[in-house]
């Protein structure tokens, strides 16, 4: 069996190893510019705690187990056969997208300026790197999970102003009882926020010196613009593979339109497991799962993908954040039927030195079906609460299955045995009813 | 409607709780010599970091919600009412029995003596906290969960001995490749352990001054026995419900032989969400569990206990341990067919300053049923890991289900998202088929 995964990202690298530990004797091939890039580390990066050369995964990785690695751009496929710009071809029986996704550049005058940045790739952290030695002030065009990861991170050393369009930051994964309090977070760092607000223009000669947001211009040695991602779709569509809206499309075997074709990944279009709706996601998460299960159909081990809930964790300054399925304000704006439920606990045993304050909120349909979660407190144990939420809303589970779980307790792991923050929410829900 | 709660400890208050929030007018009494004491912070009193004030809770979280308190001991249940020591009497219509337990003292030569502790109550808390003071020889006898937590709490001033009659620490809930890791972690601070071995006798005048082990004495200033505990059955059994060697007999509902008589926590008979046989517990999360099932029955909301998986966490130093279900050695020993999968991963992405090694071990059942998992690591991590498989568990989920669940992901929570452990533990077990 002949396959070929363009683009080495993630997905692509994640899909190639499925195959190959599946089916040893496969001939497998990965196409792509750049070895993996570790991008949630990049806040990391810039901040000057973690080092580059550990964020790139090397090509070993693919090659020691007999992967073969090319090193160019894909740029046409045809019947059976791909094309790269060093105008090499490769034949396939088995093919699999992953190209990826880029940053979005909102239309903004001034946009192509010298020392406005995105972040994706390591070349575009390398560059946004070399300018942060010096104290500066800096822009970021954007208030999602990059944009405020990256504002607390420099906050240490920049002036940091974030300028979000929506009237919340994080308000695509979180309701207002969390981003109020991340708000205040940002602001005590000193984070200039500027939100509900649209930047007119990035002014300057060959560089960006201020940036015009309402009747203000603000000063900006470096704008960062981070206003999330589009799916790379290209090659696809010039291939005649369908597209919509939310990328390439597929099924639930993340097959595309064409045969022995599949997507996976960033580019790749995807569904709701609480609303069976197409979506974006953009997730590591997503992409690493569809990988595997596009992996497995074509090794033979029927496998389908279930949808995506979007399960995230941030960090604003030593906030953990943790966020999967829908907010009530989602939920609502789609006309659901919702109930929340919401519980105040903390983040050890209350008596324990060193406890914070954990802040849970559960969204639920009308027949108490968990549709979504939203966690806020500090360390580890906000991803396990997430986590926990992401397992029972893709089995469909109720509130009443959230209740009667046995949750471990530790005076230095969890809260309290008898205010557990799933359950008191869950009976929150219920007494508020 | 009259409730009587015989005993006032997690299990009592978290019951009369629930059936007050449930039906506000009821009239609901508790009889308890104490008040609730956070036992599980016991090691922390010990070791000088948690005051023994904040572990026990006020009486208020009762009576202000209008929950009558009486400080005195039930000594007799007769046709709807129980007689206390103080010479009261009670009449009820409802009554939930949840006496606790108390420790096992083994049939020790030398038990006895004044310097001979077990840890239960914030009375004997109290009474070895004055002991430790100064530095100590302390024989601890028992490598359980409490055993270990106070021999690693205590070894910063103190010289410690753990006798443990099984070959390995902690074997209750671990199998040995994490236990090695704790037995390692114990010798590093100093604690000497003598395992497989019985104690023969405690020896000395009125206080004891040594501990025969083996052919060796070991000099003992403190002696502290943490060898299980033994449900608390008396007022039960002298009444006439049905008994069994795991406590009181109770159905799903947490109902005893006796009509309108339920029994919840330490006391009560539970039985086992994996294997649906009769087990005992004797963790708070199974009482509290229990008590609101109980509470929930009384005031009408029917709810059926769906049984333990025994979901525990446990700090040893820096070290975080978890676990949930069977052990594959439990496993074995009961002649189920199991496949296990281990993984070796990171409590951070690799390249976080402060990654630590997080190891996960699962075991399924012949159908790739998830019958156990064990999680060592350290911090908050490790009990979201034990809860999500607590909850897959219970609901008797495949490995399939595991793998197919979106986990959140993030650079300073988690591990990589190619690198998830517990998916990679799945597929270990999958590969080693």
């Amino acid at each position: 069996m002949k396959l070929v995964v363009i683009g080495s990202g993630p997905a692509g690298v994640v899909a190639s190893l499925t195959v190959k530990t599946l089916q040893p004797r496969a001939n497998v091939t990965v196409i792509g510019r750049d070895p993996v890039f570790v991008r949630c580390s990049a806040p990391y990066i810039l901040a000057g705690k973690v080092d580059m050369e550990k964020c790139i995964e090397p090509d070993r990785i693919l090659t020691e187990r007999g992967i073969r690695v090319v090193r160019d751009e894909a740029t046409e496929i045809t019947k059976g056969h791909v094309k790269t710009a060093s105008g090499k071809s490769f034949s396939f029986d088995h093919m699999i997208i992953a190209t990826g996704a880029r940053p979005i550049v909102p239309p903004i005058r001034g946009a192509d300026k010298s020392n406005v940045f995105v972040i994706r790739g390591p070349k575009d952290v390398n560059s946004l790197n070399c300018q942060l030695s010096k104290p500066k002030n800096v822009v970021i065009i954007g208030g999602g999970m990059i944009g405020t990861e990256i504002a607390a991170l420099l906050s240490e050393r920049h002036k940091i102003s974030i300028v979000e369009m929506l009237p919340r930051v994080l308000s695509a994964s979180y309701d207002s009882e969390v981003t109020d309090n991340v708000e205040n977070e940002l602001k005590k760092m000193g984070v200039k926020l500027f939100l509900g607000t649209k930047v007119k223009s990035i002014n300057g000669k060959t560089r960006a010196e201020t940036v015009s947001v309402g009747n203000r211009d603000l000063n900006a040695d470096i704008v960062i613009i981070s206003a999330g991602i589009i799916p790379e779709t290209d090659i696809a569509k010039k291939a005649g593979i369908k597209i919509c809206k939310f990328g390439i499309k597929t099924n639930r075997y993340m097959e595309t339109s064409m045969k022995n074709i599949y997507a996976v990944g960033d580019c790749a279009q995807t569904f709701s497991a609480i609303k069976n709706k197409k979506t974006g996601s953009g997730l590591a998460n997503t992409a690493v799962l569809q990988a595997k299960i596009a992996g497995m159909n074509i090794a033979g081990k029927t496998s389908v993908f279930r949808g995506t809930v979007n399960a995230s964790t941030t960090q604003i300054s030593d906030l953990s954040l943790g966020s999967v399925g829908l907010t009530e304000q989602q939920a609502r704006s789609e006309n659901m039927k919702c109930k929340c439920g919401k519980s105040h606990t903390m983040t050890k045993y209350d008596m324990q030195p060193g406890a914070r304050p954990l802040f849970t909120k559960l969204v639920f349909d009308s027949k108490e079906r968990i549709i979504g979660g939203q966690v806020m407190g500090s360390g580890g144990i906000v991803p396990g609460i997430v986590d926990l939420l992401s397992f029972a809303i893709k089995r469909g589970c109720l509130a009443d299955d959230l209740m009667m779980t046995s949750y471990s307790a530790h005076p230095e792991l969890t809260s309290l045995p008898f205010a557990n923050p799933v359950v008191m929410a869950c009976e929150d829900m219920k007494c508020s009813d």
